[in-house]
């Protein structure tokens, strides 16, 4: 699959997590989107080319690597927007049905950007965002007073994965509903949301699912549930018939309904560029075996660290058990490497692999600084990977960290 | 300006107020972004090449088209995302400092898309959304109970211009805040919102702007306004730090804190495009001179079709008075073209004249069918307008809209 995307020769590029690399087809469709479409048809190309249809159409595409149907799926806005039209239909649901129910759960570990959401949404609402702290107390967590379980499957830092099918079946019996970002997740293994059963989803494009930068996200709907949601964010494209311009606003009557505003068709026909690769990756065995490659990837980089010993300075933060980990590995840093995450990352984008430092939050031991490595399984070798390793190697044995042009701080990504 | 965009030569385009036409460099900077810019630098873009800064980069370049200052203005999301955020930010701050205000006043005739978001906002939120029938009794229906006003400035059909000025006093006046809608008039016409006043104003990137499909919109605050306002999209692109990744939400301390998630980049790039030849214009005389060319295009057009009289079957609807209307021009259909709206526009578009029909209440004299017209002053010449002129007057006298071809309905866009 690699050669159906562009990438730098001089780079090893570990940040697949954060931005995804660029299809080779992206470029051409765009300019034929904008020379051959708009600059020609203009405003007839909503219906002549299809334009109408691509946040469905996309939606669709993306049906197919999260185990949802047709029809289940809309792209549209950011995640953050879409999290919002989902934890509103949540929160109208349960207070019409179970308004006893006051408590959002969710995990201290999850996105910043998800908490900010929910936290503001939930003083909005009169509810109580309650955020444990240890992924061993969410199950206990989860009784009659939750009305929603927020969570994110894979840990942005640790790369902790979460048992999604368990955690929905506890909070399905505790009757709570529950939302899952999935944006760590798709496109790096397969996920079965029909099976699985949770009451909502949402996700990130521009990352695994290599849409480009700041892609739309998307918005996943329990079938039985989507026709009878409220959401605020009430656009025309949501609309049952946005072209019959009614006053009064009449919802789609499935998931056509979290649609908004006019979608973004450049940025949507970008992320169609990068979903076109995952399915034509299915007849080498989609989903099953970008996961088998991601799981081999992060377990010779993850039992390489181990075999140097903790006196290399670095530690596995990621889980070593398959099933627990997302397509990531975070290291923290320990004796003479401590504080010393951000130089160790300069000194290795010098030598051209491209991973990305995260802060932790000083005094905290639950929180230390990272440095993180995505493995995108559709471009990135074994090979390679062996490469990078070595580089890290070299650092760490000739101390190149401590190079003043790695210490001095700019301006951070 | 016209050779500045690229437009289908066949084709007289008076669509640009839906879809505005494409500016000639957008495909090159697209490219160079795609290929320069994501498929070498990957993730490292987003300092390297300044996309961090483009929403307020592009929304600095907007506010000299809308008379604002720097720093005032972000482009983000979708127009109804962003009047989501506005009203909800006014909302709230009656309710801290007058909560006995309880109307949102609006008129019928605005937008469909913004009565949708402003009534789902009221249900939730307890107000009333009041929508006063004509023009004339706005006035008078502003008083101490209205929270806020929410007006289009340029009405989408009949290009009916409302004084925003003095509306926007006499709601001060009132202790009512004001919201106005410019999408279609920012790249008109000149405004200043400075001058004006209002509390705050959204808008439309893929009209006049010539932003391309579906391009983010944007909004502005008053600079006094901003700093306290809180709106319930607490993405982390509206954080003060977002790369801390803290868990609490603080909002940054002015107009970015209306930000929300991941920039569309893709779709913000074109909008700049589009920007940057209104910023060309300026020294060639910029939106006076633009209103100008406006101001005599729709002159041309209805004074056109006022010479044909009443028994030609059209009607203009759009007011004679320059300062009330914008740049558009809407007819009504009456005696034998009763009913024939859409096939006279299909024989039109058959002819390469591109403008859209726009379909009426059935039953209701104040919104009949519509033909409209958008004037787009950067790319429309008068004898190509008059050329427009001469097919519509073509169609009528040969009756050609009779024809089957043109009478059967298709989808509308």
């Amino acid at each position: 699959m690699r050669d159906f995307f562009q990438l730098p020769p001089d780079q090893i590029y570990l940040c697949g997590n954060s931005l995804g690399p660029l299809p080779r087809e992206t470029s051409g469709r765009l300019a034929n989107l904008i020379e051959a479409q708009w600059g020609r048809d203009l405003v007839r190309c909503w219906n002549r080319h299809g334009w109408m249809e691509l946040p469905l159409r996309t939606g669709d595409k993306i049906a197919r690597l999260i185990g949802a149907g047709p029809g289940e799926v809309v792209v549209a806005d950011s995640t953050s927007v879409n999290l919002y039209k989902v934890l509103c239909a949540a929160l109208s649901h349960q207070a019409r049905v179970a308004p006893q129910r006051s408590i959002v759960l969710t995990e201290d570990e999850n996105f910043p950007s998800d908490l900010y959401i929910a936290a503001e949404l939930c003083r909005e609402r009169g509810f109580e965002l309650a955020a444990v702290k240890e992924e061993a107390a969410l199950s206990a967590a989860i009784d009659e007073r939750v009305a929603v379980l927020l969570l994110t499957e894979v840990n942005y830092r640790s790369a902790l994965r979460h048992d999604m099918k368990n955690l929905t079946r506890l909070a399905r019996e505790a009757g709570a509903l529950t939302v899952w970002d999935l944006s760590h997740s798709a496109g790096a293994m397969p996920l079965d949301l029909t099976e699985a059963g949770p009451d909502f989803a949402v996700g990130c494009g521009y990352k695994y699912l290599c849409g480009g930068p700041g892609a739309p996200g998307y918005l996943w709907v329990n079938p039985g549930l989507a026709g009878a949601c409220v959401q605020p964010l009430t656009g025309w494209m949501g609309h049952d018939r946005p072209f019959d311009f009614k006053q009064q606003y009449e919802p789609a009557p499935g998931i056509g309904r979290f649609l908004c505003g006019t979608p973004p068709i450049l940025s949507l026909a970008a992320l169609e560029c990068g979903l076109d690769l995952f399915l034509a990756a299915e007849p080498l065995g989609g989903m099953g075996a970008v996961r088998h490659k991601s799981l081999g990837l992060s377990r010779l980089f993850m039992e390489t660290v181990k075999a140097w010993g903790i006196e290399s300075g670095l530690r596995v933060v990621s889980p070593a058990e398959p099933a627990r980990r997302g397509s990531h590995v975070a290291l923290s840093l320990e004796g003479e490497l401590s504080g010393a995450g951000y130089a160790v990352m300069q000194a290795l984008i010098a030598r051209g692999v491209i991973g990305d430092f995260r802060a932790g939050e000083p005094g905290n031991a639950a929180r230390p600084d990272l440095l993180r490595f995505g493995l995108t399984p559709l471009t990135l070798g074994f090979a390679e990977l062996a490469r990078a390793l070595g580089h890290l190697r070299d650092i760490l044995d000739r101390r190149e960290w401590r190079q003043e042009r790695f210490t001095k701080r700019e301006k951070v990504t």
